[in-house]
């Protein structure tokens, strides 16, 4: 969540361009919801695939009760909450905010209906609208500035959240259904496979954590410095070409590349391959938001888990880079790559346009380092500070951003984080090395 | 199923006016799951509440599977299957019939579409007009005539479920939805509770099971002498009144009146009442098909389980009927009550028409009699073996029927099984004891 | 438990030679319990091998507390209970007799000390011997004696069990110890495997159910008519050579020829043989009392489950017997054969001794039957009516006796009942058809 | 593990006082285990209490293999190895030294028995002492001497273990035995409770980790530079009085002090205090090596885990404090407190000995810092390679020691780890927070 100013008084009033344009992003925003869940039935919002995954309408109901929870209830006068009985529904794991429907039964929620969400949807943007009229006039009107900010970036990870889990869900029905329908240039290339480049970076003093204009997460806080020792980082991403090697060479069987949790959900998943890959007449495939395809040896590999990751990475004679390796090495890349905005949809073969490539989009990359609070790092007080530090145990950082998140949304100081086991979303991995 | 004709030489073949009355309770039935289906959205018909439950779409579509697979394959010349992706998702449980979606996520099958399987359903009706048409010219029309009875009974079964799981999700839903709106007679009466009267028969040797003209299931058969030992029936079902007479003496907290499984159950689910009663305000309502309602005394209890149902009859100091005492009382009996017909779709008090009131509808009564084969019994040759004998282990007998059993599906010797945890069922019991 | 007789003022009073009758047969039965442990070390005795066995030493102190909570406390004039902590540690299931240590963590229980056990025993063996002189003078001495009778059976049949939780527990450890050295004659004979006969019964009208002097269980009551129709039983017991053949023919992985609780249970547990089985250098051995030993094919099989059972006599194109097709063959025959008084310790093949052989030793019968109470059965009052009644669902009837059943424990009548997935117990089967 | 020398040809010799040092150091640490389990029953020894612990005889038969496995195997010429069956018996993880017993079946092991676990100890004693003796003949008596080592503090941390398991056996057992009898000073004290001090550190870089002469593991290394901002840690443990105090205010029932994963497991678990905590007739009871004695609100609060420890942190208004600030603020302390040599065997009252007090003794202290590999940390070649490497996911480090770790075993830089839900450790904390 956002990084609490330091000094109220400061607050300098919103005036009526910034309102304007506030209001333009905000609405465009809200409107990509929709647009995304336009692909889908009705009766493919209202399904939840896995303990882990929501259904697409729950993830429209509850970015939506967010800004009535959150910013129409407490700042816009006389606003009429839509109906009051949708907060039990979609409040996600807000203790403060009340009793709610348990995550692991959103998709029993056949009603309210998605018809009904979208009405909600378009009662708060209208109201959303009102508010970003008045923002130059109201006191706090930097303030709300602030938590629109934070109500947006909030959507854009539902609505990456929105895709990974309608790819968990159409994976698991047996007519495999495709998102988007496959476009013409999926087609493999037959270029040979080469391996990836080594960049050193020297070791040093470095400045990790965000500071400066715009929006960050409370977590990415605060700037703090840290001592970095020489190191090397690949200069693309690990290729399903390279996981094919891995796997021929019998990653997967031998229990002295893996952590030891991670040589336990092995044996007890079964796996031996990344996420919804699947053999068919000898040959592997991969299911995709654009249906079941062919793997393409060329492109980064997805959807492994860190336990997977890190064991390729002692296999590879390498490790994973700590989120301060990566953080220095992608502080002055472009925030740029294959995100949602490309309209790929799957994560795509590197291209060398820089350096080190692929620091963002195609693939979240699991980092080595746990997910903990930076030194003097706070909670936000309110109920926005649970929004990010309960979850500071048991999880890994990741960085960068995948192929399905929202342009605009990553930065180099961002910090996602899953767990250990988790592998429904775009994860991939980086190698890196000591120097 | 349907009980295999002895010597199939004798068989008669069909004329065109039984073709027709066979054409047309065919395809009512057909129409009935989906007039059954249609005060639902989509976003209804998809989910499941329970893994005891199946979603409303896939009743549809396993039922019009079910004459795709048994039927129309084989017998109707020339017929295309419409889509030979459904059989996979639709098979239930016919191990001969090859590989099946998995029965616990049944609820994940966003696709096909409602809309697609009410196609498929029109299709399959036009073949089926087609085949009644043509069963006079058939050889072995006589069989096909047999298996259209098995496929309407089949389907009534399906009928009954649609409404049950809906109840079971939509008493899981925050918003408790109503299947339908209550209707104004809903108004608790104030008239007295009154105990039931005991009505006593004889000892004799009885004949039960099923013989004579018309369909059976193969485990009603074959007809077989029995004795009996002098017995009383309550001469209605136990109502809730009762119920709360239960509940207030400690029912649910004294380990001595439960079968020691029964007690482990009610301590692992934290059982203190019905399934779907809920406290409000101090007094006790019910999720029905008509929404949430008080809970009324007068009314027979539902949704109990063997368990609940037996530690009832051991506190009142009676116990439960066996099957064979139940059909021997309801030999006679005509095949009337409070059933789907009624519209009432939830259980009603007793009105005191017959000596033995309320055999027929509102609640399915549970027996003490375990479902094993009659002595004699043969599976069926062939898949449809499959369709009761393999559930000859650990479930109790119910006899009756209840108050969404589609009409003319039951009959005394009808014999339903569930296991004897389970409650989503419409559920009840009758006293007996010994004379 | 004991049946109640009907007028307690008849009972006559217990003379001097019967009350010194009774004393030896206790004292003899409570020694014996003493002499199946002595081949164990401590540490054998205090381990659990699974949820459904339990500890030796739980064994020795639950039936010592039997005597101390039913008849010692209540009747011996200032008996001295041995230490009041050990009724919690070894009450096993009466909810009348108050809280309890959980069944599942009776492997826990390393305090009170196997020694401290047996000690215990001693005390109460000690007072057992003054109650027995007193019996003549009690006017309730008559109660006693059933009551003593009631306690020499219970320990009756946890001899058997620990026996056969003990080969549970030697089976799951590495170094497969042996609870008795093999005999020398265990050497497998090399004569040629013969089919059964089979032995036909008419069809009539039986009488089932205990009657007449001496000791039963109350579930073996009352006596009553039953309608057998004509039926054959086999004249040996299912053997391990039979079996073999249903492993070759693709037994285990057909599922048309399981229930399909049993074809769930197959697969989950991933289950392609008898219990205990184990494949080395091509051939199969068994654990057995006696240490890991080659499968002798003339032997009777043993630890199959009910679910296995019926598999095999419906690839065998037969059936289960019913629990009064089997009572009805066996009212006449000498309760003898291979019982624990043999030493054998394990089943051994038939030796034609009778027209219908095996009936009692080797291994229990599954039947057909659930465990139901008979027409007119009644509850035992009082904490010993918890003995039988309250496991009177989901369970299957075995009949017979096995090769650890002490001596002079069975009879005809006797139903001894398992749920249809345990097979830990030497559990067998014998092949019926209809006539 | 051990830190692997960089330059193996500089391995000076061993020479013969050495060498007697050596024996003296290891023999002595043999005995202590023996000594340990002298309170105990060869019956206790052999039960394993939860899937965290294991029995007692595990951990003597455990220690031994190593030996075994990694020393006198290798490298004691004409070795006899005690017998080969128990390498499977008790290997613990080491996947590359093949097959072994599951860790959640190890209380299966009646055999070997504890008198054949203990007369192995006793043949590889006797081996190492021939082995001493010829270290300094033996050219790489230096690795061998660095292996020895490695054996005494692998035994170490098993004397520990072998004391929180039996700990966690007992108080699972309903007589709640004592491992030992309470001494006469464990009277509460009535001196009044008095709040913790704050000690100041200032801002700097520091180095952690090892360095030096003497034994570590490997992921005490390497050592490297971190940069601190100012923070304080107070002068003691929490103690239970503190603890009463979150207890009383709700701590255990407000879901925003906790992280998301510490809510989920105290509501699954039902925790509402301190493991091993009772209450009796009002008061708290805590289950202790000396027995179930009340709870001292002057001794640290133990038996709680990283999600305890972090909200009672959270609700007092602090923090835990990082691995670094703690190992930066132990540096120079020394390695003294209430450790297994003061035989108290339980936490006790800090003695204001320190201006930061406790630090070594009483419990371990958890830290905000996850498990996670030092900067240029390798994994040691071969099997030694799994001792701490492959735990490097999802566990919390903790600093000190506890009132039943042996002496000499811990230091400044020794990093302990759990799990974040694990609490049958003497685990606990102390506060830190930002200065």
């Amino acid at each position: 969540m956002l990084d609490a100013p330091q000094n109220p008084v400061a607050a300098p009033p919103v005036d009526r361009d910034e309102a304007q344009a506030i209001e333009q992003r905000l609405l465009a925003n809200r409107r990509l919801s929709i647009d995304l869940s336009d692909p889908l039935t009705d009766e493919d919002q209202v399904v939840q695939a896995s303990p882990d995954a929501s259904p697409t309408k729950w993830h429209l109901g509850h970015t939506t009760w967010f800004y009535e929870a959150f910013v129409l209830g407490p700042h816009l006068p006389d606003y009429n909450v839509y109906d009051p009985a949708f907060a039990y529904c979609f409040n996600s794991y807000y203790e403060s905010m009340g009793a709610r429907h348990p995550r692991t039964a959103r998709g029993l929620l056949t009603r309210p209906s998605a018809e009904a969400v979208r009405r909600c949807r378009s009662h708060v943007d209208a109201a959303l609208a009102r508010l970003c009229m008045q923002l130059p006039k109201m006191p706090n009107g930097r303030e709300i500035a602030t938590l629109l900010d934070l109500g947006i970036n909030h959507e854009q990870q539902h609505q990456e959240l929105l895709l990974t889990d309608i790819l968990c869900l159409f994976a698991s029905e047996p007519l495999r259904p495709a998102y988007q329908p496959a476009r013409i240039d999926t087609v493999r290339s037959n270029r040979p496979l080469s391996a990836h480049r080594w960049v050193s970076f020297d070791g040093c003093d470095a400045y990790v954590g965000f500071s400066g204009e715009g929006f960050c997460y409370d977590h990415e806080t605060p700037r703090h410095r840290v001592a970095l020792t020489p190191y090397r980082l690949a200069d693309r991403l690990v290729t399903n070409g390279d996981w094919l090697d891995f796997m021929a060479e019998g990653g997967y069987r031998n229990p002295l590349l893996w952590l030891a949790d991670g040589w336990t959900t092995v044996t007890a998943n079964g796996w031996s391959a990344p996420g919804y890959w699947e053999e068919h007449d000898g040959g592997w495939c991969q299911m995709t938001l654009r249906g079941l395809l062919p793997v393409d040896p060329h492109a980064p590999v997805s959807h492994v888990s860190y336990y997977e990751a890190d064991a390729f990475a002692r296999w590879a004679g390498g490790r994973l880079p700590t989120e301060q390796e990566w953080e220095t090495a992608a502080r002055d890349a472009p925030v740029a790559g294959n995100m949602l905005g490309t309209g790929a949809l799957r994560p795509e073969p590197a291209q060398s346009r820089h350096l080190v490539d692929q620091l963002f989009g195609d693939v979240w990359e699991w980092t080595s380092s746990a997910f903990s609070p930076y030194p003097g790092y706070r909670l936000a007080p309110g109920p926005i500070g649970e929004y990010n530090g309960k979850f500071m145990v048991s999880q890994q950082v990741l960085r960068g951003a995948s192929c399905v998140t929202p342009d605009g949304h990553s930065r180099a100081t961002y910090r996602n984080f899953f767990y250990p086991h988790q592998r429904w979303q775009f994860t991939g991995l980086r190698l890196a090395s000591d120097a």
